[in-house]
């Protein structure tokens, strides 16, 4: 079997980069097509050695594909993923339009899977930030029984998209040229600095990324009471996001077993070797794959806790590499 | 009454915001002495508008002041410290020396001002990190009993001194043309790239940076079972420490409750209101005097939960600020 599968919101970075794994990763592909907004129409992203020539998304013409990977704006994704449904194509969606939606799967393929198998043509690939920590969590909650997680976050600017990275890049030579900075897509500088706000704010006082990280994480483990305490704070790198984890579970453990699971976890590579500075950090995991965990320590007074470090690059495993795993394990499924 | 102050480590970062926070603030100086190590022998500081001759840091000369200030390596205050203060002069010693033993008062005066009574001639600045942590947290600890702390930070490069700050510059300007970047004071690349370690590592994997958190924070507040679970993370951040901080108490509270407390807190101030964009950041807290605090909310889940965020200029309230409020506390004590 082989499949016509279209990457929608091509010229962006999460779909450029959905363009190469899909192509690395040797998808069963009959046809391969393209789709960004009008603006794009008629300029061409690369698949491997071919060039693919974009066309304008609109539902008719995406709903020639039996799948489509989706990673454009939330109000347009609302608007064209339920009209492609309707048509038989099977959307998987990056944007945050369905992912709480209770007829939407929003799917880690590391952790549940079989949340697949009750889709009707939507299925949701989650925020960045909750994907690697629950790839990381997961695999230590069922063995031990996860109650509580306390996250703090430390985002690249790639998560917010290209005109983002532009701007760390040309306010970082303004700043060393001594020359004034003027924040477009942030509402501060970003060079040199960090700033605690991701995604607007919701009337609790918590962002939204926050909020998604709670609801989504809830979703994705099936913990509808797991308690979450987070903040999400940008801070001037180009890509990858770190994580620093507190989690209380309900059993006790030993540093032993706690190793032991992650180094069997899927997805997931252990580099924790403290003594030889071997710990994850964002400029190393660029381009990988994995999610990186680290840093791995118990709590010193709280039981059963454990503190830990998790770095994954945004765009593949926080987006574009989980969306095609997705697509992976639907083909896989049948 | 004047009196003659020395600043030991006068050529550094931290002896330099000293020597600047010493004039800006006028105290009562007789004589000021300026020393260093003897490679800046001869070299001359600033001190308003008048240049101070560098001499050689020894101990002998150090003690013709009646206080001394000493930001300088651990190692060396350790030898120097001592000789000095048995000839009467009182040491505010900033390094990791003394800071643990239990002669020596570790004090930020907003916090602890009454351990200064006991002194024996050296009383030891805390860690920059501690310091704007405790400062927030310990007036809401004197109405709702802390209980335990999850803090995580994101440490500026300047806390490790001006080489550190050079080599964030230079390598930033690397990255920017394209050249390979090789790392002298960090362990890895600091330009678009953050760091989870601080110092070296302790035996239990916690690093030395972390573990100062723990004690200092305890030893400060008067708290010898305050569970802490910390992580510290270095960022391109040229100046200004941050902290998310999650802090449960063992009373209930409402925000109005915090809010007013923060707001008449000493040495505080209050940056919170999200709806606008309004929370501290380094870039803002760069060479201002107070701890700032915003991002205050409620855990949405855990009890008696308090969720917020810490910013303060790292060299100014994190050592060189806090060092001359301790020297202001004992002229003013008699």
């Amino acid at each position: 079997m082989s499949y016509k599968i279209a990457v929608v919101g091509a010229t962006g970075l999460v779909g450029q980069e959905m363009l190469k794994i899909l192509h690395e990763r040797k998808l069963p592909i009959k046809e391969l097509y393209a789709f960004a907004s009008f603006r794009s129409e008629g300029s061409f992203v690369k698949f491997g050695e071919e060039k693919i020539k974009v066309e304008e998304a609109r539902p008719e013409k995406i709903a020639k594909a039996d799948f489509a990977l989706l990673s454009i704006g939330e109000e347009i994704s609302l608007e064209i993923s339920p009209e492609v449904a309707k048509k038989g194509t099977i959307v998987i969606d990056n944007s945050n339009a369905f992912r709480m939606n209770p007829d939407v799967p929003l799917v880690v393929p590391e952790v549940n899977p079989e949340d697949l198998k009750e889709h009707k043509n939507i299925i949701a690939n989650p925020n960045c930030s909750t994907i690697q920590m629950v790839v990381a969590l997961y695999p230590l909650h069922k063995k031990f029984n996860l109650e509580r997680i306390v996250v703090s976050t430390y985002q690249s600017v790639s998560g917010k998209g290209k005109d983002a990275v532009v701007e760390l890049l040309d306010q970082t030579r303004e700043f060393l040229n001594g020359n004034k900075i003027e924040p477009k897509v942030f509402p501060y500088p970003i060079a040199f600095n960090i700033i605690p706000q991701i995604d607007n704010f919701e009337e609790n006082n918590y962002t939204r990324e926050e909020m998604k990280m709670v609801r989504e994480s809830r979703k994705i483990m099936h913990l509808p009471n797991l308690k979450i305490s987070v903040t999400c704070v940008r801070i001037p790198v180009i890509r990858g996001h770190s994580e620093s984890i507190t989690a209380t579970f309900s059993k006790d453990f030993t540093l032993e077993e706690v190793y032991n699971i992650l180094n069997k976890a899927p997805g997931v590579k252990v580099l924790d070797s403290p003594q030889e500075k071997i710990y994850p950090y964002p400029l190393f995991c660029d381009g990988k794959d994995e999610v990186f965990v680290g840093r791995i320590r118990k709590d010193l007074f709280e039981e059963n806790t454990l503190n830990f470090w998790v770095v994954a690059d945004n765009i593949r495993k926080g987006a574009a590499l989980n969306a095609v795993q997705i697509l992976e394990e639907i083909i896989k499924g049948g």
